[in-house]
């Protein structure tokens, strides 16, 4: 998916201004900014020359530096808390979500998270603890342990107030969802502020609140969080213990950025590399090469069968030269209908469209997408071999391979995927140059026996 | 990314009470799955014997039923509501979020929807055809127009008590934000719900409402408004007219609908394969064919090209025949390295990590990846034609081939999502099949041109 860079004209318009504030009057640039989004602050702040931006975070109140470090570039923001002293940087920490406090922390150096965190005062410093204890993909480790609940047998009214009395204590996390506990902490239903605002006078918690509530474990994987943020239509999802007692929740924005990484990663094993896990500029040189070493070696060493398959047929190869000319655009084309096919099926399996009881059907599809395109190419080709001056038995030889090795392609291309992920493994696995160093060794061996047999 | 299926527990262990209790007592079906949310309803409605799904809708309250029609596979639901009567299914669209019933008219014919819209009563029918004027992938095909809005001039007590009235009129959409706007309806500023419950009493609206808020119009593509949501962490994206005016918003669920869509997009044509714009099993056998034998075609047509190039150098190829047992070793490692870069480089276009202006670092950080992995290639092919008993001068050409393939492969590979970007055109299009025939010929002639000078 693309998501076009946008031209940034409120940053690059801003930043003459912020600059020359910030020389004559750095006590204004909180009230000249106090309207932005965070996020255009942090645009803002991204902008600046390097050497200015501790100057512009300390210009700012501690509460709306805290903002802008929750949607600053990570690379930028690892630096400033570095930088700056273990106590300003607790400072600022304290004021972000515990979410995004977490992430801030787990990007640092254990040594560094370690002195900010005991820089940070009591309460914090525990919740921020036991967040980081938590596997960083996982829903502990996504979630933030800033909701708002009410005990279930709550008065609508009680709840009301309640909730007021939080928003007014400055939580910043937005309430999407207002948790019902009972007497030991266990979620028993959840309801809207819109629902809350709806009911009847005199009505209670239970009579609002839906029973039927989703829910993850701390341990639960990211793509399960998704899966049912997506398939629920959540705003967040509540995090409970092994005994249903309420932890936190991950909200949508996090989902939200969850499915974007979950796509590069699968994306990039298509392509045949292991996934970066990081941006492309700020991986390193050597931890890039190591990661496409690792394909490239073991599609090489599968590829060198090629050679060995070739060299049996010598003979056949030396009494027809010509045949040799076709081999890459035989290849090829099996690889190329291939990659078609485990890009459709893995795909297909990753959105839910394909399940693994599907197999059957599957593969009778592919195999006739394989007659179909195959037959079609068959026909370029011999058309092609004729054309070239051959005799019909080449084009023959030829024309028939093509058909084979493209239902050889789409065949293989759909089964890689399937096999995958019944073995519990990612099927993106079954990447493009996978599934051709597949199909060009069963290529070659098709296309010198079918010549060997019927040129001799 | 992965949305592995669940095991769907709560359907198949309901199906059977399900039609127990429509052979028994049908009045009792809607009791009984009060409490289940509708995602839940929908997965029970896909699971029972398709015969009795009618049975089961009309044994709900309207309200329920539309509600399953909102989570319904849509294949399903446009069979049922072509099925019913148009008054029928008119009286379950209008009881459906404005931009749900827009999604469920578009899928039907034509002729069907107009059908159903001229049973739909006076203002809701106004308001879905406004919407389904819009093209469906963009903010105005995707919003809906149930929002809250309060006069920007209100005080705060007026404005929740407008918003209490607003949730007791069963607005189905949550309330994500309430808009401020002007006496000519024109958007002001933006709030939560949260920031009114906490505002002191006797402030105004104004106090508390953000200016800077982020805003598409309804042509905006879905991209855009997906980047919007990402970037801001919103909830809703609010849709303005030429003047300024509040039209609707689009809510983060149908934003994380069209991620994971635009996602399908992507991933399909990095396979070489035109989007197929419904799931798997839907897309009809010879739409398939087609998308897929567009670029099959225009692949085999460039690759013709290495046949050509083979022709021409028959002389070397005949005198030293083992030369073209390594021909798919070595088109194949370029065509995986070319694949690795153009992967790589796609996916950071699309995501941000990479902009246009950074293309001079990126070929050059890709150049030098080429040369450490081919040489690293180049090394093992030297050795391997070495212990296949041939010449240390063949194998030379074998190696430093791979190496010059390998680095063609990379810079062709992140070249071209480049250029596309440049040209305006989807970077995706530089999907591994295109990269490997841009670089397979490139191989071939780097290969048989080098060995002719080497071995004559």
């Amino acid at each position: 998916m693309a998501f076009p860079k946008e031209e940034r004209p409120v940053a690059a318009l801003l930043v003459p201004d912020i600059l020359a504030l910030l020389d004559d009057s750095p006590g204004d640039v909180a009230a000249e900014t106090e309207e932005l989004h965070p996020a255009n602050l942090a645009d803002i702040a991204e902008a600046l020359p390097r050497e200015r931006l501790p100057e512009f975070m300390r210009a700012l109140p501690a509460a709306r530096a805290a903002d802008v470090l929750e949607y600053l570039d990570e690379e930028l923001r690892s630096q400033l808390l570095e930088e700056m002293t273990a106590r300003q940087a607790a400072e600022l920490v304290s004021q972000m979500t515990p979410d995004d406090r977490t992430d801030a922390l787990e990007d640092l150096e254990e040594e560094r998270a370690d002195e900010i965190l005991s820089e940070i005062s009591g309460d914090a410093r525990g919740e921020t603890e036991r967040l980081l204890a938590y596997e960083p993909d996982t829903a502990g480790g996504l979630m933030t342990t800033e909701v708002v609940s009410v005990p279930g047998d709550a008065s609508v009214d009680a709840a009301l107030e309640s909730v007021r009395a939080a928003a007014r204590a400055g939580r910043k996390e937005a309430m999407y969802a207002i948790y019902a506990l009972d007497g030991a902490g266990r979620l028993r239903g959840v309801f809207s502020l819109r629902e809350l605002l709806a009911a009847p006078p005199g009505s209670r918690v239970t009579d609002i609140a839906w029973q039927d509530v989703v829910s993850v474990a701390p341990s639960a994987d990211r793509e399960e969080v998704a899966r049912l943020t997506s398939k629920y239509d959540l705003v967040a999802v509540p995090v409970l213990d092994a005994h249903g007692r309420l932890l936190g929740a991950v909200t949508v924005d996090d989902v939200i950025d969850a499915i974007v990484e979950e796509q590069t990663e699968d994306v990039q094993r298509l392509g045949a590399v292991e996934p970066l896990e990081a941006p492309y500029f700020q991986a390193s040189f050597w931890s890039i090469a190591r990661k496409r070493a690792g394909w490239l070696v073991l599609l090489f060493v599968a590829e060198l069968l090629t050679a060995t398959a070739m060299a049996r047929y010598e003979a056949t190869l030396a009494g027809a030269l010509v045949l040799v000319f076709f081999v890459p655009l035989i290849i090829s084309s099996g690889g190329n209908s291939g990659s078609q096919s485990a890009t459709l099926i893995t795909r297909a399996l990753a959105v839910g469209d394909v399940e693994l009881r599907d197999a059957l059907r599957v593969l009778t599809r592919e195999g006739m997408q394989g007659l179909a395109l195959g037959a079609f190419l068959g026909v370029f080709g011999f058309a092609r071999v004729l054309l070239g001056g051959e005799s019909s038995s080449v084009a023959m030889v030829v024309g028939v391979t093509l058909l084979a090795v493209v239902v050889t392609g789409t065949l293989v291309g759909a089964t890689l995927p399937l096999v995958f992920t019944r073995l519990g493994f990612d099927p993106a696995i079954a990447s493009s140059p996978f599934v051709a160093s597949f199909v060009d060794v069963a290529g070659i061996l098709i296309y010198f026996s079918f010549a060997a047999w019927l040129l001799s």
